[in-house]
């Protein structure tokens, strides 16, 4: 099979942009890629973008031919994908497969999302779209509350504690302190997320990532085209899993089925194992979450993500780094834009352009970008090589 | 370049479904599919959906999992791809791609959209999403305005008359007269449109394509795959392009750029020109937006689409089949459903399937399938060997 390359990166900051429309921060992330893959927009042959929800957002759906448009890339063919939280990786991989089906050379994935601009209901009642509308949204259920639920059956079946969920927020926080692009850039200690206010018992408000707007955007080049770039990352493997919106309709509570359906096809196609992966961009919407994704990534046994976080295994410095950018909790959480912010983040990682975050020596990375409460999964593996 | 066929085609009925959801419309309009090309599920490798905005009619984001998970495809990959009323076109277009980039044989393409189910806001209001938010939508325009805008400068420019509007309605009435799956299953007299009400001068309401719920899907298969199906259709040709969601920021008000230039690629995949095409589906949202297809496709010259419809040429016994099985404005518009409906229409018609409906001897049948105003256009041409 042919390979495909990200030749180029860009991520606006993440936070609230009061003074940027989902427009702007689309074009910006895109020029931004494009400065850094030194192409000019002629040579992007299609766009593919990520967006949960602009259509309750900011009621503008057909945001693909506008970022088309405003970025100066007419007429190209430019298409949304959306699943939610994991819009973004959807339009990373159907931009990697129309480059391997032959159509195209060179082609933009993008991701953007404003969040703060919503009028008429909370941006909270809007995420629901992302869940069971019959069976979940209507009975008044929220997101933190569904993945409260999740985080009961995973602390009663496995003893996972209230403590080892806090550390994964500070962890993260370590790491997007010194993420210039993060909307939350500080620390926190387990003592903060463990007083911060109750959200959804047992989840609490330094477990949760925000509300943010902002966008990200990169490159992808075939094989052929990719050579006259300057380091290619390569896509070494892409998966991606759909399971049951509706949380009473899953086979499990306590893993993500899909993730590891996903996973499997990407480790399948890439010829590695979870121990060859050197730097992993997980999804911490809510802390409960990165530790499912440790497990069903196989990073370690289910049921022990909780002890494989405590003993401090994804710190930056240690066996299995993960969000070693800050990950949701600390950059934000626009949710069409993360799938894409997450690629963008590993290419900076395998190409060893992360200054203080630097993970010495990766030459693999992993991405795993989740739609609601799991019902999408999508895994991406990158080489260096 | 490898080959991929349509081998199965399903449709709901379009109307208004006081007792579906959008979830059983999906569905029903999958098993249809399914049971056509004679496939179990189980052989589904992947599924595209197209849909608008269900976030907004509906509250229901992350349909491609939903979609899935209710037709019993878990844990498939399945995907939502949004251009307004050319999404579920862009989701056959990814189908397609997806196989042609060897990641799955056998992929089903649908579309789906339950417009009536709304609340707090009109169908209308929630369209708009496909204009340009911040330059159409929050002034007050309407789809049917921004249509009438074009009707006008056509008018103006080629003296393309009221009476040829109207006999864009009459044609499509009188084939989807004899289409059970029509919403609007009768004939209109050229009298009748000239009276019905006027909606935005000079557009009346029958020259306007419904309010409708329905959902569309297709089975895809590669060129190897396809072998075991009994009467594959063939995709010859498949074209996409984009123009400016505005207006104000397009080259022309009497041409759709973006139909020439995915019909230029369409046609040139296919190696046929427009007078090769024995059949068409086009995107009669408005009246005017046939007329524009037929010169933007190559039907006739620029300016001449008016004087051709006059000529009764888009009649089913005629030179140019035009929207054979009813069109838009007949069989209904669920937005995100129509382009997928329109494949499966070519598809019944290349196979001979279409009864009354049935263009003798159709070996080659041309979609036109358009987003917004115009902002996206997407091109298949299918061949029946």
């Amino acid at each position: 099979m042919k390979r495909v390359a990200v030749v180029g990166v860009g991520q606006t900051k993440f936070g609230e942009h009061w003074n940027s429309s989902l427009r702007d921060l689309s074009t910006e992330a895109g020029a931004l890629a494009l400065k850094d893959a030194g192409v000019e927009g002629s040579s992007i042959q299609a766009l593919y973008i990520g967006n949960m929800s602009a259509g309750k957002f900011v009621s503008q759906e057909h945001l693909s031919s506008l970022a088309a448009d405003q970025s100066g890339l007419l007429p190209i063919p430019a298409t949304r994908c959306e699943a939610a939280c994991a819009s973004s990786a959807l339009a990373f991989r159907e931009a990697y497969m129309s480059i391997l089906s032959g159509q195209y050379d060179i082609v933009v994935a993008a991701g953007a999302e404003k969040m703060t601009d919503i009028r008429g209901e909370t941006a909270s009642a809007a995420l629901m779209g992302a869940a069971d509308q019959e069976w979940e949204s209507a009975i008044g259920l929220t997101f933190v509350g569904l993945y409260a639920l999740l985080t009961r059956a995973h602390m009663q079946s496995f003893g996972t504690t209230r403590e080892q969920l806090a550390l994964v927020s500070v962890n993260n926080h370590k790491n997007g302190a010194l993420n210039e692009k993060a909307q939350f850039p500080f620390e926190v200690s387990v003592e903060q997320v463990l007083k911060s206010p109750m959200i959804a018992d047992p989840l609490r408000l330094l477990d949760c990532s925000p509300i943010t707007d902002g966008a990200s955007a990169v490159v992808l080049a075939s094989e052929e085209a990719a050579r006259k770039f300057e380091k290619p990352v390569w896509i070494a493997g892409s998966g991606q899993a759909s399971d049951a919106l509706a949380l009473h309709d899953r086979q499990s509570l306590t893993e993500m089925l899909a993730t590891k359906a996903a996973a499997k096809i990407a480790y399948g196609q890439a010829g590695l194992s979870p121990g060859e992966i050197d730097v992993a961009e997980v999804h911490d919407c809510f802390s409960i979450n990165e530790i499912l994704a440790i497990e069903d990534l196989g990073f370690c046994e289910k049921g022990k993500g909780g002890s494989f976080v405590e003993k401090g295994n994804i710190a930056r410095d240690r066996e299995m780094p993960i969000n070693a950018t800050g990950g949701l909790k600390s950059i934000g959480h626009p949710v069409g834009a993360t799938g894409v912010r997450q690629i963008a983040d590993l290419v900076r990682q395998l190409r060893g352009e992360c200054g203080k975050l630097q993970i010495n020596g990766a030459k693999t990375g992993l991405a795993l970008n989740i739609g609601g409460s799991g019902a999408t999964a999508v895994v991406h593996i990158l080489k260096a090589e």
